[in-house]
């Protein structure tokens, strides 16, 4: 059986810019820096892209259990923040950072970033809930 | 051999309240939501807690291999962003947010929460090495 996979491989014409396949040596650096260079940045990359693929998934897995809780909350009435979840998941996320040699400071700041969205989210589903309940 | 550790098992005393054991049941609800909301909620939290360590941990990774890619560049003389490598990356990123039901938007605006950080670390790189350069 032939390894070649000819179609996918060929590059397309009057496609959207969006469906274009993705190019994991796309740089602005091509023909600047020395192909050595290159290839060690690429191969670097490609790690990148790996984990950025996991985060991706694990984010998305996050918000499917904040919209739970969510649900949660809007069913039984509860506030959408919970500062005292929030303040020992903070303590937590610098004890893990710290373990995993990430900045600490770094570590709050994304945590904070998520829990924007997820409070975000679950107004949404509150106001959702609450016009649900007027039918 | 024994198993039991019992000096770490041990509560202390006049610890700092960085050192605090994490409570995975810490919430400002508690005695105000009902006993079975609050265990359906707390069971929820504890995917959520596994989760955020995965998080905490691929960030670390991720930095790790953006700090090789930081010093590569330095070494190079080559600059520390990358349009074009940020386009295919967002390009990507939007087609697996899609993929993983994330919000693309949301996607996007972490993949810049995280390459902000990024550059920033490249360009203290940057300083360091040129800083050293002089010695």
């Amino acid at each position: 059986m032939s390894e070649q996979r000819p179609e996918t491989n060929q590059p397309r014409e009057n496609h959207d810019a969006r469906d274009e396949a993705y190019d994991p040596s796309a740089s602005s650096l091509t023909g600047t820096a020395d192909p050595e260079v290159m290839a060690e940045l690429l191969h670097i990359r490609s790690s990148i892209d790996n984990i950025d693929a996991a985060l991706v998934y694990m984010l998305a897995e996050r918000f499917r259990c904040t919209q739970r809780v969510g649900w949660l909350k809007a069913r039984h009435q509860l506030p959408p923040s919970d500062p005292g979840r929030e303040t020992a998941q903070i303590q937590r996320l610098h004890r893990l950072a710290e373990e995993a040699h990430l900045d600490p400071a770094f570590a709050e700041k994304f945590l904070n970033f998520v829990i924007d969205e997820v409070i975000r989210h679950h107004e949404a589903i509150s106001e959702t809930h609450a016009a649900g309940a007027g039918n």
